[in-house]
C-alpha cells in the first residue's frame, strides 16, 4: 500500500451535461472542471484517478467489477441513488471502499431523493457542494485508505 | 470578508463523551482530538473558530443566537438531528450558513436516524468519516464562503 | 374571580428573535410590539399579564409549574407544538385553561407542521395573524374564563 | 378602502341546527345569537356582513362565486372543512381572502377532523371558542384588511 | 309509543337507476319493487314509510332536518358513504336512530368501499342482499325501537 | 330443494359467555336466547338448524368440514373476523353460502375491528342488532337461498 | 351510428370563473372560449354537441342520468375528480363512454390531485393542455367511437 | 420558428413487440401502425419526425441527450413512467418540452402503474387511446408549441 | 379477600420448551425453575397458584373461562400476545385482573413484537427479566389487588 | 461487587407534581412516597439509592454523564420516553445497565404513547403499576446485577 | 448421518380437503396423490416420511414438539403461513431445519397472502408448482441435509 | 412437444461474480458450477439449456424477446426481482412460462427484498437453496410443461 492507488470517480445518469444542466441546482461547472480539480489533489497525493460517466446502470456495473482491483471509489449515482439495487450489489458484491457524493443537497429536494439505497454500503456520503462535492469525497477516502476510519 | 472569518463548531447531545462510547461506531477519538484537527487547518486559513458542546437543546440554541455575527456553522447536531425542529428553525432565524456533519454514516443505521430535520436547512451534509466529517466539513464551508458553491 | 385575572404569555424557541426572523413568514414586528399590543387590552380589562420566553423545553415546563396558580395561558409554543409532549403533558397536568396561537398559518406550511401535539389539550387554537394572533388569544381566554365556551 | 367593507360570513352543513346539534361539543347558542355578536362588533366598524349557511356544498360555491366582490369572508366550512377540494378552489379562484373558523377545538376531536384542506389557502384558522370564533375570526380578517398582517 | 311510527327510508346517488344499473353487482330490482316488499312489511305493523332518493348530497341532509320528529332512517348512502362526514353529522345532530344498508356486499369490492364514515353513528349496518338489505334494515330498526337492542 | 334445510349456525370464540360479557356492548341475552329467536323461525319455515360454539379455531374449520352437506351458514366469528385467513379458507373451500353476523357494530368500536377477512367470502353482514343479528343473518340466507339474492 | 353523435361536454366545480382563475395556472381562456373550439371541430364532423357546467355535484350526475341516451362525455371533474365516488357511479351506471380531461397537469400538482376516482372507469385521460385538453379528449372520444380502440 | 418542428417519438420499453403484446390490452397495431398514423399528421404539418424504440432506460437517455436540439418529445415510456428518476432528469437535463403518453389507461390498472415519475416534469399526459394517444400527443405537442398552453 | 387468593399462572405458545429454546434470548432456566421461583413467594403469602401452558389459543381461552372464580392472571401470552383478539375478548369477558409478562424484553426484538394486542386491557405489563418476570408479574398483582394500583 | 451498588432513580419531566396530577392516571402518591417505598427495600439489600428529577432534557443526560459510575438505573423518563432519541444514546454510551418504569400502562393511553425509543437499550420495561413499578424496577434490577438475567 | 432420515411433512389448515377444493387454484390432486409422488422419491433415498395434517394451529405446534428428533420438516402452513408468529417460534425453537412450500403461487394472489412469517426461519421456500411443490422441497431439503447449502 | 425443449436459464445483474461475492450469503459455488449442475439433469431429459448473464436490464429483456421460440425460462432476476417493472412486462409480452430462482432466501434479508415484481407474472418461485435452486426451478419447468401444474 506504499504504491500509488487506483481510485474510480464515477458519475451516473446525466451528468455529462453537467453545466448546461439546471445550473440553479447543479452550479455552472462541468465534468471536466471536476476532473481538473480532482487531478491537482491526485498529482500531490500520488493517486492514479481514472474517471468514468455512463447513462446506463449496467454499464456502471460493469465497469466496477472489470476494475475490481482499484483501491476506492468515488461514485455520484445521481438518479441511480435512489433506484439501483443491483449498484449497491456491485459495491457489496466487489467489496471496493466506496464513498457517495452528490453536487445539490439532497435532503432539501424531493421526498423521492432523501432515501439512499447506495449510502448504506459506502462508508459515507456527501452532499450539497457542487463538484467540491468530489474533492471531498476523495479527500474522505484517501484519509480512510490510509488510516482508517477513526 | 478579507478579514478573519469566525466559524462556530457545534456538537450536540453526548459528544462530550465521545472516545468513551461506543467505540465500534464513532472511533477512539476524543473532542480534544477533533478541535486540534480542525485547528491545524484554521491556522492557516487564519479561520478563528469557536468550540462549543451541550447536551441542552435549548443551550445550542441560545449558544447560536448570541453569535449570530459568525460568518459560518460546522454542527453535528447528534440525537438532536432526528428530532429538533427547534435548532432547524434556529439555523433558518438566524440564516448563518452551516454545514451538518456526523461522525458515523447515518445511512446506515437505525431508520430514525435516516431522515434529518436540519440537513435541508444547512448548504450540505457529510456523515460517515469519524473526526474527520468535521474537518471535511469546514473545508466545505470555507470553500462554500469563499467562492459560493458551484 | 372577581378580581384581577393572572395570565401567563409564554413563547417558545427562537422568538426572542421576532422581527429579525425571516420576515416574509412572520413579520417585522417583535416580542415587545406583541406585548405592547397586548398590554393596552389587559389594562382594560385589568387583567395582569406575564410574559416569558425560552428557547429551553424544560424551563418552559418549570414556569408553568411555579406559576401554576395562573388563570390562564396564553401560549406560542413554536417549534415545540410538534415535537413536545413533555409540555401538552404540562399543561394537563397543571390543569391551567390555555389558548395556543402561531404567527404564521401552520397548515399553509411544511408537512411535519400540521399536527400540533399541544393543541388538543388546549381550548382552542388560532393561527396565522401575526402578533395579532396573540391578542386574538388572549381575547378568547378571557372571554372563555368570564362566561365559558358558548 | 375609506368605505364599508363586505365580509361574507358563511356556514356550512348542519350548522342551522346549531343550538340543538350536540350541545356537550358546540353550546346552546344559536346561528341568531352568533349573528347578533356579529352585528355589535360590525357597526362600530361600519362593517356590512352578509350572512349566509346552506347544507349543499355547490351552493355555497355558487354563493362565493357570486359575491365575490366581497372584501372579506368569515367561514366555518363544518364537515366540508376536511372533504372539499372543490370549496378550496373556489377559494383560491375568486381570490377573496378568507378566515376559517370552527366551534369546537377540531384538533382535539376524531383523526378525519384534525387536517383542513381549506385553511392552507386562508390567511388563518380559529378553532375551539364557540360562536365567539366566529367574532375573533371578524377581528383578524378587519386587522388583516386593515393594515396587512404584521 | 303505541302509535304509528314514522320511518324515513332514504337512498342516495344513483339508486334512482336501481334494475338498469350494473345488475350484476346490484340485481335487476327496482327503487319500486324495494317499496313494494316494505309496504307489505309496514303495513302489518302499522309503520308510516315515507321515501326519498336524491343524488344531491346537501337536499338528503336538508330532508333529515325537516324530518327529525321521524322515529328512525333506513338508509343506503350509497357512494356517500364512504365520503360524506357531513351526512355523519347529519344524523349525529338530529339523534334519529339510524339503521345503514347496502344492496351489495361492500366488503368485498374496491378497498375504498369498505370502510364507511356513517355506519359508527347507526345502530347497525346490513350489507349484501339485494333489495332485501332494505327490509333487513326495516326489521331490525323496527325491532330496536320497540324493545331496545339486546 | 323443497325439502328441510339444514342451516349451521355457527359462534366463535368467547360467545359461549354471552350475557355476562361486558353486557354495555353485548346486551343481556345468552346464546340459549338467541337459539329460543331463531328456532321460532326455523319452525315456521322448515328449517334444520345446528348450533356450534367453540373457542379454538380449529375446530371451527373441522366443523365446517364435517358438515359440508349444509345448504347454509349464519356466523358469527367474534374475535376469528379480523384474524383468521384459515376460516376464511374454510368457507371458499367448502363453498357453503354464508352470512356473517355480529351482535355489536364492528364499524363503532376499536380500529382493528373495522377489517372483516371472513364477510369478503360470505354473501352479506349483518352487525350490530344484538341477537336479533342472528336472526336477520337467518331471514337473509333464507331469502337468499329460496330465490337469489335480488 | 351513421348518424349525428350526441357528446355531451361536462365541467365541473368552478370553472364557470374560467380565465379569471389562477390565470398562471388554468390561461385566460374561457368556457366561452373553449366551446368555439370545440364546435369548430363538431360542425365538420357532424358532432352534436351539448354543453353543462354546474358547481353542485348531485346535479352533475343529475345530467347525466337525464341524457342517458347520449354517445358519449368528454368531462373535466375538475376538483371532483379526487373525490367523488358518487361521480364515478354514475358514469358505471349509466356505461357511456367518457374522455376524463384537466387544463393543468395534475400530475405536477399537489399530492392529492394526483389520483383520479373517475378515470379507472373513462377510456382515458388528458391533462395539461388548457382548453385544447377538451378538443383532445373529443378527438379521441370521436375516434373511439368511429373504429373502437386500437 | 417559422421552419420545420424537430419532434423526437420516442418508446420504451417491449414497445418493439406492439402489436404480437397482450392485445386485449394494448390493441393489435403495431409501432408501424403508429408510425405511419403519425406521419400523416406530420406531412400536413411540416413537421419533422424522428421515431426511436429501445429496452435499455440509459439508451433513451443518451438519444435524447444527442438530440437535445430538437424542438419536442412525444414519449411513451412505458414501464420506465414508473421507475426511472433518470429518464426523468433526462427531460429536466435537456429542457425540451415534453407530452407523455399510454396506449392503455394506465389509471385503471396496477396500482404501481397509477403514479408518474415523468408526467410531473412534462407539458401533459395522455392515456388511454391506443396508438391514437401518439397522435393526439403530437398535436398537443404542436399547439403547445405553436402558441403556448391557453 | 382475607382469604387465600387463587391465581392463575398461564404460559403461551413454545413456553413448554423453555430452557432449550433459543438461550441466548430466553435463558436456561424452565417452566419448572420458573414454577419453583413463583411457589416460594406465594407460600409466604398464602397465594395459591395454579400452573397452565398451552399451545392451542382456544385451549387457553377455555382454561380462563372455566376459571374465572380466580382472584389474578399472570400471564405470558408469547406469540398470541401480537395476534391474539380471542385472548384479549377472554381477558374483558372474565373481567380478571391480568399481569401480562414476557422473558425477553419485547420492545428490543422484530418490529412485529413491539405492540401488544393483550397489554391495553391489563393493569400492566412486565418485560425483559427472563423467568423473574413471572414473579414481578405476581408480586404486582399482589400489590394491586390488596391495595389497589397507587 | 460485594460492596454496597450506587443505583440512580431518575424520573423525567412533570413528575415533580406527582400526586397532584391527573390522579385518575397516576394515583394520590407523591414522588416523597414513592422514595420511601423505594429506601425501605435499599436499605435492607444495602443499596445506595440516588434520586434525581428534572424537566430538562439535557439536565438528565448530564447527571447521567456525571454518575456513569453508578452500577445502574431504574428510569422513568415520562414523556421522554416517547422523543428522545438524545436519552436513548445516553443510556448507550455511559453503558449503565437501566430499567425503564411507567406510573400508568403506557399501552393503554393515547397511540403516541405506544413505542418506547428508550426501552430497546435497557433490560426490560415495568408499566402500570404506579409507584410500585418503581419498586419492581429496583428488584428486577437488583437481581440482574446478583445473577445476570435468567 | 448414514441411516435413514426422518423427514416431517406438515400440512396446514383446510388441506385436508385438497381435490375438491377450488381446483382452479389448486388442481384435482389430493393429499394421498401428494404422498405417493413424495413416497416415491423417499424409497430411492432411504429417507422415513412422516405425515400430518391438522387444521389446529396449536396441534402442528405440539406435533413439531414432539418429534423434534426429525431431520428435517417439510411445511405448507397455508393460511397459517400469513398469521402465526407461534408457528414460526415452534421451528426457531426446535431448530429442525424446514423447507416452506405452497401450491399456488402466493405472490400472485390477495395482498395478505404475499408475506410469509414463517419462511424468514426457514431454509427456503417453493411455491406454485401444485403437488410438486412438495416434491421439490423434499429434494431441496435432502441436498440441503446431505452436502449444505452452496 | 415430442421433441427437445428450448429453456432460457437467464441470471441478472452481478451474478457473473458469483462465488466471489459474500460467500456467507450466496456460497462458493460459480455460474458455471450452476451450468454443470443443469446440464447434467437436460441431458437426462434431452432439453436443450441456453445461458445468459447480463447486469444490463434491457439486455435481459433483448434477451427475451430475441428467443421467444423458447419453451420457456429459468430466470434469477438477482436485484431486478424488486426494481424492474419492464422486466415484468417482457415475460407478459412473450408469454413464455417462467419459474422465478434466488440464491439466498429472500425472504429472510432486508425488507426491500421481500417483494416480488416478477414472480407474480411466473408460475412460481424458488428460492434459498444455492445454485440447487436453479436445478429445483428446471425441474418445476419442465415438469409444468410435460403434464401441466397439478
Amino acid at each position: 500500500m506504499g504504491n500509488t492507488r487506483k481510485i474510480l470517480v464515477i458519475s451516473g445518469p446525466n451528468l455529462n451535461l453537467l453545466g448546461t444542466r439546471e445550473p440553479e441546482i447543479y452550479g455552472s461547472k462541468t465534468l471536466g472542471d471536476m476532473q481538473d480539480l480532482m487531478m491537482g489533489y491526485a498529482r500531490e497525493k500520488a493517486i492514479d484517478l481514472v474517471f468514468f460517466q455512463s447513462n446506463v446502470e449496467g454499464d456502471i456495473i460493469n465497469y466496477i467489477h472489470e476494475n475490481r482491483n482499484a483501491d476506492g471509489i468515488v461514485i455520484n449515482p445521481a438518479a441511480f441513488t435512489h433506484t439501483s439495487i443491483a449498484l449497491r450489489d456491485a459495491l457489496t458484491t466487489t467489496g471496493i471502499p466506496a464513498v457517495e457524493v452528490h453536487l445539490s443537497n439532497i435532503h432539501a429536494r424531493e421526498e423521492f431523493r432523501r432515501i439512499s439505497l447506495t449510502a448504506p454500503v459506502c462508508i459515507g456520503q456527501i452532499s450539497g457542494f457542487g463538484i467540491h462535492s468530489y474533492l471531498l469525497g476523495l479527500e474522505a477516502l484517501d484519509q480512510h485508505l490510509s488510516k482508517g476510519n477513526s
